[in-house]
């Protein structure tokens, strides 16, 4: 028989896509599932006459690939990783190729690539976005770990990844051990944000134009045609013209209670531990937290009397307003995301280029868009750029839409809707466009009740100053006492 | 020689001033530090003539202590910390107990509390608030580990602690293992609030308002007066007054990057992890991040062109409405950091005693105020309370905030202010008052693109319901294909 491709073990449906994508891709594939019944019923199944072969054991998996063996992984995050490594290594051999397909966390796989590699085995740990669907007919792949690997295993992943329309695909190489795992998980935190992003628009057509479910889905089929062009105002599109079975629109029959799953609210704890303000992802992670209180909101809002205010505006003009205001934040949102993969790459020794990461997620992935070509040709225009507010084309973008984004958010807040991402968003523009800010405040209460000095305007950074506050205790700053 | 009551490691200020205060409430100190010609020093020098024990070995400091023997640590946290019990766990027996009052992380404390016992030691992790003065003349103290340690320590720690007005002491037990050192990282997160909140009414004052430096002192010497009593406020009209050597502002002179430590960071990936919407802390962290990257955001002042506007409003009515704000947002904090802890004595099997909490913190720590007082009163009056927001009293003056705080959050934003604690805080109040928010959006698009299911308005908690919305890909859920 002739020998497969490529190896994977896990048959779950995002398993089995990829197989059936590989395949179809003129790939011969092996699969292994822990409940080996999976392997039969899927050979029998959906993989009936392809060039697909059924393992039954590790070790029958290993025999039947070509070498170096390339053996994917599409189990769980967590420990049935790392179990699955341990059953894996001892069928394989110097050069062969361990791949993790899975929502790992990024310092799993920095981990993990250290000691497969240490063993003399290659890993590689890969995003794999855009749901079944994507992994069927074409995901987003992020690829990252032991260079070495690349090579084997490029032709598959670049031919089963989701194309952009010249044909480029969705897929290269991204960095050094963690660095694919940590990308996508910056994806996934995006796609949080994108989602509470046009959450928000949709309460304030919802509560404060008084808009109907049919009406909003034309505002954003009309959105769809322009900058905001992407996947996720598509399906909100979709989402909002759909008729529960009594011809009612389902939108409304659904519980306003959002889950979430680990990678939004890891990408929150890497940027507070690397010190970069990424507050619209940590906004639209607590954002779903709230909500999931349901009963206890239901409750608040029978305890606390705020009286209904009404909207006396031009709704036409508001709603113009809404669409540069959800195209303003958006920006700053992967402003913050670019520059948490910038502090992630200094801090980790990775060498990201972030043009490439843009167009990873130009297609295939839950958050494509025209948007992410044009923050390709930002970063393609320059690659050191610190940050997207500062690239000419979104620069002019959020100047137009300035007057707008200050009208919406002031009038959503004066009208009590709830707009945490929106919000966050334009503080955080404020912010980053203001050369100064009020920390001097905040750096002489950490002088006055610390000891812990602050730099002055008029000396050279690098020099620290303390002040005797209160005419007593002393002139001694609290570093001067160091243990 | 008479044998010591307790002793201490690690002569830094923050150690030395904790000695001085126990010997002044009649204990007799055993005192070490690793550099040994510090122990030589401070008992010549500050501890001279002062019951104040000097030991130049581990053996020494336990050879000197009455049993059960009380050691406590005042080192840098992390391995500093795991180093000394290593050294100290020797010359120990049964009984006699190890206490930490260093920033540890909880988790640190839950793991040390959990060795230490293995070995028939007894261990406390307790914070430590009031800095460098507190720790002298009386610091908030919380301390949390093995209850069986308590009673030997209770007297010493309740003796040298701040006292509230009617002389309780702001020392009582927390809790099991770790809780302690948790309670002291939500009080510093709490402290990173309120100093971004000041800072941004500072802000509020001075670009919106135009008030000099002089007349900001005078606003916070008011409010020092009336609900807003506290030692940030009043420290901040301290600041605002003084005058630097040529006569000019003091705070004019201090640059606008602030430094951060691990615990506000810490707060935020705790409440992160636990799924609890802590934004206004989370902002403050982020805001701390924004501000240091001041050469950045000098440059983007230059290049993002925004036009200033100017305020023509009534200055007299927008500052009241800036105290209210400023209260309003305060209490949002408060409610956040709370809720906090209630979900982390869920999830780590503490008992809390909220109302004990917040008289920990009602004298000598940094964030001491009249308000922790009316927290104190909120939890006394029921102790189930779910939410601060919930309480009368709070209720009330939130209520009566209300449309001041959006008049200025509203203001400030269109005027291009920077107020990401503000804006969240406002932004909460209005979710958590919420019955209804969008995340009903949320899940159909999660259902949509990764068939994540949905519970429904008109159905049962807990019922799960799938959309085929786009009418082909089949009626098959994800949880349907777990592995």
């Amino acid at each position: 028989m002739q020998k497969a491709d490529i190896g994977l073990v896990g048959l779950a449906v995002m398993g089995e896509n990829l197989v059936l994508n590989m395949e179809s891709h003129g790939y011969t594939v092996s699969v292994y599932n822990r409940t080996v019944e999976k392997v039969d019923n899927f050979v029998k199944g959906r993989a009936a006459g392809k060039k697909i072969i059924g393992a039954h054991s590790i070790e029958e998996l290993a025999a039947a690939l070509k070498t170096p063996r390339k053996i994917m992984l599409m189990v769980k995050a967590g420990k049935p990783v790392d179990d699955f490594i341990e059953l894996i290594l001892p069928h394989l051999e110097k050069g062969d190729i361990i791949i993790d397909g899975g929502n790992s966390h990024f310092t799993d796989t920095i981990r993990r690539t250290k000691y497969v590699e240490e063993k003399g085995i290659l890993y590689i740990g890969t995003g794999v976005s855009g749901g079944e669907e994507g992994a069927l007919k074409g995901p987003s792949i992020m690829p990252g770990g032991s260079l070495g690997a690349w090579q084997y295993v490029k032709p598959i992943f670049q031919s089963i990844a989701a194309k952009t329309e010249d044909g480029t695909a969705c897929c290269d190489w991204v960095g050094e051990n963690g660095a694919g795992h940590f990308v996508k998980m910056v994806h996934n935190g995006i796609e949080y944000g994108d989602m509470q992003l046009i959450s928000e628009a949709y309460f304030i057509m919802k509560k404060l134009l008084g808009l109907s479910p049919d009406e909003m889905s034309e505002v954003f089929d009309e959105w769809n045609e322009g900058d905001l062009n992407s996947y996720l105002i598509e399906i909100t599109r979709d989402i909002l013209k759909y008729k529960d079975e009594d011809g009612s629109p389902l939108i409304d029959k659904i519980l306003d209670a959002a889950g979430q799953k680990g990678t939004g609210k890891w990408t929150g704890m890497a940027a507070l531990d690397l010190g970069t303000p990424l507050t619209l992802i940590g906004e639209s992670v607590f954002a779903r937290s709230l909500t999931s209180m349901k009963e206890e909101r239901a409750a608040a809002s029978k305890t606390i009397y705020i009286k209904d205010t009404k909207f006396n505006g031009d709704k036409k003009s508001l709603l113009e307003d809404l669409k540069h205001a959800l195209y303003a934040s958006k920006i700053v949102s992967y402003a913050q995301g670019f520059v948490l993969m910038k502090a992630a790459a200094k801090e980790y020794g990775w060498n990201l280029n972030y043009g490439e990461i843009a167009l990873m997620w130009r297609s295939g992935c839950i958050i494509r868009s025209i948007f992410l070509g044009k923050i390709k040709e930002a970063y393609d225009n320059n690659s050191e750029l610190s940050n997207l507010l500062l690239d000419p084309f979104f620069k002019q973008k959020m100047e137009e839409a300035e007057g707008s984004w200050r009208r919406v958010t002031a009038e959503s807040i004066l009208n009590g809707i709830w707009i945490p991402a929106m919000s966050t968003a334009i503080n955080y523009f404020d912010g980053y466009r203001s050369d100064q800010l009020p920390a001097n405040l905040l750096q002489a209460q950490r002088d006055y009740f610390g000891a812990h000095m602050y730099e002055r305007v008029d000396k050279p950074r690098g020099e620290f100053y303390h002040t005797n506050w209160t005419g007593h205790g002393g002139n001694t700053s609290s570093s001067a006492y160091s243990a």
